[in-house]
């Protein structure tokens, strides 16, 4: 088999070095590995979207991919580190709900190990950027071939992701935008399990007091600026404006409320 | 030979893990292809500059390479999805006018092939996200020596990309400003074959107002924060400011008008 | 041994192509060579802080990487190109500063060769773009095994970096705010040698008037939102605010001043 591929996944930005150094870390182990990036502008700090945007991204690659995943505010202090395997793929990052979500969609039945073995490190670890000195060594070391039961004792109880499901009420169900995405489109937490059995045509979505009618298939079923919902391309329920910015249009925003109703289209009329 | 390249270029940004999503796309078909970033940030939806920037940079990869453009507002929708061969470069995407300035700077003989063959597509399609689904495994499956002729039936009326040529009026060439780069310079859609004859020290540009005398060849043959006009790396005209935004000095924009005229350094006076 | 490293330090940011035509440049020469981004997001023309952050980074990489650092405010004038060896690692670029900060940490003993050899470059050289036609091919030869000496004549009076250092007054040292980085830390250019034997808990910073007493080693020994003062992953002193941006909470920026005063925590009482 092929070099396996790890990817990162981090809150870094693009200004600074950092990211290039998990690289370096990494090469420094194992210069054969590919590495991919995910994306580095998860919302400083922010674990709930990150971990949201991992579990929409992991299932693109090929089984026996490590994913690193370093959203970490509490870096250097109580938090575990952590390593697991879920559904042929490898996890790597901190223990803080993070990499949870993408870990429990991937199988029902992942392994979690606890990293606690400074010989699987940098020599010199840093207090503030374990990405560098813990999380990629760790990776470059997995990548080589080494079992996730050499990384560390198993655990059990690992950190969840902060709930955000969309909440039921009466014949309502209340999401909200847990994403902007970079063409405005807003991703909500509403996926299909959500809506069992709702017929596309008969869905309306409320948000900042406008109604958008329907579930649509493709941005060319409305006008040039219209706005529609659709299923976007993470299985997320996506509200979108055709070659706009839904965002913009709507003047909506991170945490920005959508009501789905059944048949409120006939109940407005 | 060694593995070909794929590049991407795509109006995506780095918020997103969707350029991360069609590498593991591709990854998963060939992962021991080469991907190089030409950009993400091609302005939304704008098929006209990205045609430019993908013209610019092509040339400058090995022959073999395998270039996917995604700027896409018509996705899921009626156009065509493509693939082509020209001057030994092969190009990915969809049929709008995105890759067609490119391809026929590399030949005069280019061929086309539609992308209608699901079996070289992801199992799942999206409606919104045809980089992924359907430009990302072409260009991996092209990659492992899959032939143009083996992906679809051919055409030979692809979608020209929107003109935005300069024109000619009287003895003066009227151009615009097609791309403000990253330090403020204006890349104009003015070329070389555009001023045939015309000795450098008689071109006189004029932007908003300003005059701009002679075309001149480094940044160092003016003063900091002077304007000058050179032909810029990629072979447009480019009004610069040394180490300052020309952009902001002029208070230009993307459409802004450049004015050359030649000998107007005579006519002044 | 495997193909070596070429890590990538620029300006040009990534909204243009400049950094894909580069790695073209490179794969061009070598296909098999692994290229990693370093930044690109280096201030424009700002050769001080490029300095300062290939310093920070360039011993993350095995030995044999070749480091190519591009911040080139005096591209085709009269700056000498250069390429160099120190510790084991080899670098490319412009010789205006930017490479010798790191190119001397990494060792007393470095050889520097000029690049004079047109061979070594893209056929055609642009004037406003060496990072394509002279250091990335020059690299990617590098890459290849050709060695220094190959590459042109020594010199022995590289260009130093601007200087920046801290400077004593008395029983304080004033230093400045070189960098704010993604998360808002202010890196400073202050430096352990700069503080010998001065215990953690006595030192005193003072950053627009406000007072930040100790030198911590977690974020997590604050409260959140709460200033610290800490040694970050690069080896430089930081202000930061836990989970939140220093920069915004003090107002501060590039050059603000920070002064530091051993045991100010009793002068004060």
């Amino acid at each position: 088999m092929s070099n396996p591929i790890i990817t990162l996944l981090t809150d870094f930005g693009h200004e600074d070095t950092y990211v290039g150094q998990m690289k370096g870390a990494i090469y420094c182990i194992n210069p054969e590995v590919r590495i991919v990036d995910l994306t580095h502008e998860v919302a400083r700090h922010d674990v709930v979207t990150g971990a949201m945007m991992l579990r929409e991204a992991w299932s693109m690659f090929p089984a026996g991919t490590i994913h690193v995943g370093v959203v970490d505010p509490g870096v250097g202090g109580g938090r575990r580190a952590m390593a697991a395997e879920s559904g042929g793929h490898l996890w790597v990052g901190p223990d803080n709900g993070l990499l949870i979500a993408a870990i429990r969609a991937a199988s029902d039945e992942p392994r979690f190990v606890a990293l606690e073995d400074s010989q699987l490190f940098r020599e010199q670890i840093s207090t503030t950027f374990h990405g560098r000195d813990k999380f990629a060594p760790v990776a470059a070391h997995l990548s080589l071939g080494l079992s996730l039961d050499q990384l560390g004792p198993a655990f059990d109880d690992p950190t969840p992701t902060p709930t955000n499901a969309p909440v039921q009420e009466g014949n309502v169900l209340v999401g909200e935008v847990l994403r902007v995405d970079h063409f405005g489109n807003l991703v909500t937490n509403i996926r299909p399990e959500h809506l069992p059995g709702a017929p596309d045509q008969q869905v309306t979505a409320q948000i900042r007091g406008l109604p958008v009618e329907g579930i649509y298939s493709t941005y060319e079923q409305v006008e040039v600026g219209e706005l529609l919902v659709l299923w976007g391309s993470g299985g997320f329920l996506e509200v979108s404006a055709r070659e706009k910015s839904a965002a913009r249009v709507i003047g909506a925003d991170v945490g920005t409320s959508v009501v789905l109703s059944l048949s409120a289209k006939d109940a407005e009329t």
